[in-house]
């Protein structure tokens, strides 16, 4: 018995997040149905996390225990044959049988991508959210720090690294690294960040809303189609 | 009257190509399904050029002719309430009541795009052809001259300005200048340089290729997908 790490991609706009759930399409279902194609049984697989309906990921991780021989090369092959388009196994490799994609996991970046341009862009409606207003990008990255090392930002526990905002072009890209991102954080984060920009939250408010555990006095749920876990850390 | 030319930007993946067809949808339809909302009838609608079922567009030409008094700002927006997601209008300016789309367009420029990843990208799907062998672009891009100032090229005619071959990560981009790209031509010029890149066509040989006209010795038609017209030139 071997336990395989494996790491995949996804385009997540048709998907309800990853976790299995009964009457919606997840890509965990998807993921346990190539993989019973391709071991010809029912195996377990244990994600990295949960994922929010829409939200895309670069980098996702996840373990199975197989006694099949076959390559890691072989395994990611052979599920990207029985994969949709938009899931693709990019990486695989053994780990310990004592590891977990969750508990084993050190950190995780979240990026979340907003398109500055005027007019709507066919090209990034389904990978961005598109957003009019003048960014001011310095400010907001001056902003972000913020929310670095914050424990219980509006109810949610948290501990961040990292948080940067920049622009390339239309394109501005928040990250956010950490290791305790809970339900809807990094939107929740990004929302309140747009309050900054739109003059909303004012400036030198911000460490005084985030200590104020206040959900209501934070930003929108920024929506979810701009969000990408985008790497796992282990 | 006034003549209006308004620039689009359309996804191609869900079309049959721009021109209006009996049982396909094509983008011509949407988009005059659209104008007839905003200018509340049935305009004629000119294309720049028409475009294979599935290529994309970053930049798409057309005229009407309108009497409604509306501010150039105005009909992009409005138009883009009526659009469908995957096209988009970008800019509309007034031009005399004698140009046309396609006379009128000194040359246009078309990109294509080629996935040169190991391993499927579930966000590049829809928008590059996937080609898993190694490609050496350098090499490309010296043999893809052989195809500027080519007048009748597999049988088609066409004249060509430029032609370059570039590498960015692994994203391979063809771009094509010139002002007679007929049927497939592009899809063509690219599928005969992965021929050359193969080495299915001899270094030195594609000079001669092009000069027999015989489409059989040139390569395979690259799929649409990989497709875009990215300039219209006035």
């Amino acid at each position: 018995m071997k336990r395989l790490l494996i790491t995949i991609k996804y385009d997540g706009t048709a998907y309800h997040g990853w976790q299995v759930q009964q009457n919606a399409l997840s890509v965990q279902e998807e993921f346990q149905n190539a993989v019973e194609q391709v071991f010809l049984k029912r195996l377990d697989v244990k994600g990295c996390s949960r994922t929010d309906s829409g939200v895309h990921a670069n980098m996702y991780c996840l373990t199975l225990d197989t006694d099949m021989n076959i390559t890691d090369d072989g395994v990611v092959l052979a599920l990207n044959t029985k994969l949709p388009p938009d899931i693709s196994a990019v990486e695989c490799r053994e780990v310990p049988l004592d590891f977990h994609p969750r508990y084993n996991c050190v950190s995780k970046e979240y990026v979340y991508k907003i398109y500055n341009g005027k007019f709507r862009d066919p090209f990034l409606e389904k990978y961005t959210f598109h957003y009019r207003y003048p960014v001011d990008v310095d400010y907001l990255d001056r902003e972000a720090k913020h929310f670095i090392g914050t424990h219980d930002f509006a109810g949610f526990c948290s501990v961040n690294s990292e948080a940067e905002v920049k622009r390339e072009g239309d394109i501005i890209t928040f990250t956010f690294e950490g290791d305790g991102f809970l339900y809807n954080m990094v939107r929740i984060m990004v929302g309140t960040l747009l309050f900054v920009n739109e003059g909303k939250i004012k400036e030198g408010e911000l460490a005084e809303v985030i200590a104020s555990k206040d959900r209501k006095r934070a930003g929108r749920t920024a929506p979810p189609q701009g969000l990408y876990l985008n790497k796992v850390n282990y």
